[in-house]
Order: structure tokens, then C-alpha cells, then sequence
């Protein structure tokens, strides 16, 4: 593993190219999750709807780079971590993307009101979520502050649980209080696709563990 | 590359077998597809019960060609594409005969009628890709014409991203004019499982995709 | 294969940690199922609610043997399966107690009444599909008695089969009968994840099928 390691270290010029591609879907998303926050606090259906399509781009750029990370593997024989665990990472992180995109999308679609706790809470969370998946993926670079990447699965892997309360709270609530069943089933649909954000940012959490057993 | 292309020329007609079954599949797709246009434009509940029945015997035959595929692969050391692209081809092209199936079941399971623009899209759109799946798995077999394949592909794609203005379409339509909440359930979920149907041509499409790169 | 059996038979000692961790979980799973009966037979919410807590329980127990055995898996070179065999097989094991338990918990949590005939049907059902996972995972270990495993396969498929129909049956009818749409999309979603249950037991089925081909 040491020689390895030694070879491995050789061929990084070339790699840095994976890390950078990382880098800027972290930043992406992180910057959609805050974006996101920004959707279920406006009222107003219009400005919402400008706020949505700048979702809308940064998804698109979000395709792009995920698209140039598997060129890249394509087209690279040594790659920094095991060819399957980049893919997954890449395709994590694109799916959390897609998610968030999914979710401010839907509250227009279906003229809902995300001016309420529940999605309120998830927005947050989501945001919570991909703000520790930038610092984790910011760190796989170097890996010498293994405790803060570590630190932050552990955070995504509690937001993730505070998600699913927050899940059967909404859903408690909703058809508690909501009597058209056809609202039910659309708010319904926009807590899925927000608690399934979160679920996304963890399955990220789980390769970057992984990639951390294989190489720390 | 080219020494291994030799090798497993020696041993092609041992693999015509994967060809002539992948179209088999293709052929029996293609004409489930068209099957399912007939469920949607016949109005009569018994009549479009004989139709659906003939999309089920259709499913089970193409159940059978999945399992001959499947077996062959267990059987075969030497195969024309990597085995798990045939695995996961096979799949596709099998999930896409479950749903063509799940849509025509659904329609009068729920005693939908389905005489209206989003499902006869829907069964429009999915035979345009099971037809564009026919022709690429047919050339596979000797990749001559890599350009009538390759314009397969980009035309499937195409279809998937239709079918989601149409779900999109069909849904908002569906929620503006339709009263009753449990029949909203139904027909949303019909337009579902139409919609993974072309989700699923694109999957295969995909895998074909990743096919040509490797061995083109 | 001979000369390989030889060298697996030389460090078995090492691996029946593997045999004795799946015979844990598929008797945890067993006992979840005859849990499930307990709950859908309790006609008292509070009671009811204490049932759910002992499958909430057991859930956890199985999470901890699930993560025993991705453990040992890192740890050891040499297992009795292929590793992903193993993987799968404890992921699919893991996920029937995830839907026995998300069964239970959702039939509380929409206070939804489970005395029923499909409510009843599904636990039935789900129980002897887990009795027969029993009986095949532990017949793994020593693969003497291959025939009584391939029948408890059998079995399973059947009982998969027989479950689609009582989903079914289920649906159609609550559509019928139950005039609050609100109603209906709780139960079906219990019926989903009920159902869901049984095609776990399945995937389980397949794994442990395709264990037997290839050391058979």
C-alpha cells in the first residue's frame, strides 16, 4: 500500500483535476441548499419563481461538471481513489443537486405555500447537510485533517435522522390540519423529495467514508 | 484491444446466441409499445381488456427471452460485451416490457378512461422509444453503422425529456380539472409508470451507449 | 474449484463468524415477522403501540448485526461467499426488517385501523416468506440438505407472487369502499410498504440462489 501510495503520489498532477472537479459541485450545491432557503422564505409566487430558475442554471452547471468527472475517469488510468468510489461520489452529489432543484420546482409547480415549519426546517437541514459535505469534500484533497472530514459525516449522518422527524412531523400535521386530500398529496410530494435531499447528501457521507477506510 | 477483437471473433458464433436473443427482446418491446397504443384509443372496457391480455402473454414471453440471456451468460465464458453490460441490458430492456405492461394493467385495473392527451402521448412517446431501442440493439450486432445507432440514442434522449414535459403537463392539468382526489391518485399514478417506462428506454439507452464506447 | 474448496475448507474456523451472524439476523427477522401478526391483530392503538416498540427494538438489534457483519467483512480476506454476495445478502436481510418495521410504525403512526383482511393477508404473508429465509440461511452453512433450501426458495417466490395479488385485492378494494381520500393514501402507502416487504424477502431469495449456482 505504501508503494503504492508512492506511486499514486506521482501521478497526482494529473488527479488534481478530480479534486477540483469535486470541489466545484461542492460549492455548487452548497450554494443551491442556501438558494433553496431563500425559495420556501419568499411569498411572493413571481420573485419565487426568479429565485427557482437560478436553482434551475446552477443544477445545469451542477450536469456539467458531473459530466466532466466521468470523462475524466474515462479517460484517466490512475485516478486518487478507486474508480467506482469517484463514480459514486460524482453521482451522489449530482443526485443531491437534483433534489434540491426538484424540490424548490415542485413548490411552484403545484402553487403550494412553503411559508410553514415544515419546509422551512427541511430547507435548513438540506443546507446544513450540503455546507458539511462542502468541508468534507474540501478536505479529501489533502487528507491531513482527517478529524474534521470525519466530524462532518458524523453531522450529516444526524441531520439526516433530524430529516425523518422532521418528515413524520410534516406529515403528521398535514393530514391532521389540511382537509382537501389533493393539497395533502402535493405537500406530500414536496416533503419526500426534501427529505430524500437529505438522504442524498448521506449516501455522499457513506462513499466519503469509504474512500477514508480504503485510504487514510 | 486488437488482439483481444481477434480472440473473440474466433469465438463469435458461439455468442451469435446473446445477438439473436437481444432482438428478440427488442422485436417483442416493439411491439408491446405498439400494443399499448391500442389500449389507450380503444374506449370499450372489455375490448381493451383482450388487448391488455395480449401486453401480458407479451411480458411473459419477454420474461422467458431475460431468463435465456441470463442463462446463456452463466453459461458463456466468452461474451460480445463485457458480461455486466449484457446483465444490465437485459435488465433494461426487461424493465421497460414491465412498465409498457404496468401502464395497460393500471388503466383498467382503476377503470381509467384512458381517451385523453397525456396518456396518448404517453403510449406515443414510449413506442417511439421502444422503436429507436429496436433499431440500436439490432445494429449492435455487427456495429457497421455506429451513426444509425448513435442517432437511436440522441432520439431516445429526446423522448425521455418529452415525457417529462408530458408528465409535467398531464399532472398540472390533472390537479386543475380533476375534483376527485381518489381519482387523481389513480391517474397520477398511471402517468407514472408511463413516465418510468421511458425512463427505462433511456436506461437502456445508457448502457448501450456505454457498449460503443468500450468496443468501437 | 476443487483445490479452492480445499483452501476455504482450511480457513473455515475464520469464517463462521459469517454463518453465525446471517443465522442471527434471519432468526431476528423471523421473530420480526411474528411480531408484525402480533400488530395487525391488536385492536388497541395503546397496545398496539407497545408491540410496535418491541419491533422498533429488534430492528436496532438487526442494524447492529448488519454493521457486525460489513465489519468482518473488511477485516477478512478470505469469506465463504463472493464479498458482494455477502454484502447483498445482508443488505437484503437488513432491508426486510426496515419495511417489517416501517410497516408496523406507519399503521400507528396514521392511527390507521389494521383489522383487515389485506392488513392480515400481507403480515401472514411476510411471515412465512421470513420462516422460509430462515430456514435457507441456515441451511447455508453446511449446503447438505441443498434441496431443502431450493424448495424454501420456491416458496418465497410463491408467496412474492401471492402477496402482488393481495396487493391488489387490497387496493381495489379500498378504492371501492373507502370514501375519504385522505384514508386511502394511508392505507396504501401501508400496503406498499407491506408489499414492498415481501419483495425483499425475494431479493434475499435471489442472492442466496445465486450463492448455491456457484458453489453448489
Amino acid at each position: 500500500m505504501n508503494g503504492l501510495n508512492a506511486i499514486m503520489k506521482l501521478f497526482m498532477p494529473k488527479d488534481r483535476i478530480f479534486f477540483e472537479l469535486f470541489e466545484k459541485v461542492a460549492v455548487n450545491v452548497g450554494q443551491m441548499s442556501k438558494q433553496l432557503k431563500e425559495v420556501v422564505a419568499e411569498p411572493d409566487f413571481d420573485k419565487r419563481g426568479a429565485l427557482i430558475k437560478v436553482i434551475e442554471d446552477m443544477e445545469h452547471t451542477n450536469d456539467e461538471y458531473t459530466h466532466n468527472i466521468f470523462t475524466e475517469l474515462e479517460r484517466n488510468f490512475i485516478t486518487p481513489f478507486d474508480r467506482e468510489d469517484i463514480h459514486a461520489l460524482a453521482t451522489s452529489l449530482d443526485d443531491i443537486a437534483d433534489y434540491i432543484y426538484a424540490s424548490a420546482k415542485k413548490i411552484n409547480f403545484y402553487r403550494v405555500n412553503p411559508n410553514e415549519t415544515g419546509m422551512h426546517k427541511f430547507a435548513d437541514l438540506i443546507d446544513q447537510g450540503c455546507q458539511q459535505i462542502q468541508y468534507a469534500v474540501t478536505e479529501l484533497r489533502n487528507m491531513k485533517n482527517m478529524r474534521r472530514i470525519t466530524d462532518a459525516l458524523v453531522k450529516i449522518n444526524s441531520i439526516e435522522n433530524q430529516a425523518d422527524d422532521v418528515f413524520d412531523m410534516s406529515i403528521e400535521h398535514l393530514f391532521a390540519t389540511e382537509p382537501d386530500a389533493k393539497e395533502v398529496i402535493k405537500k406530500r410530494e414536496i416533503y419526500q423529495v426534501m427529505e430524500i435531499a437529505t438522504d442524498k447528501c448521506e449516501d455522499a457521507s457513506n462513499v466519503i467514508e469509504s474512500i477514508l477506510i480504503k485510504y487514510a
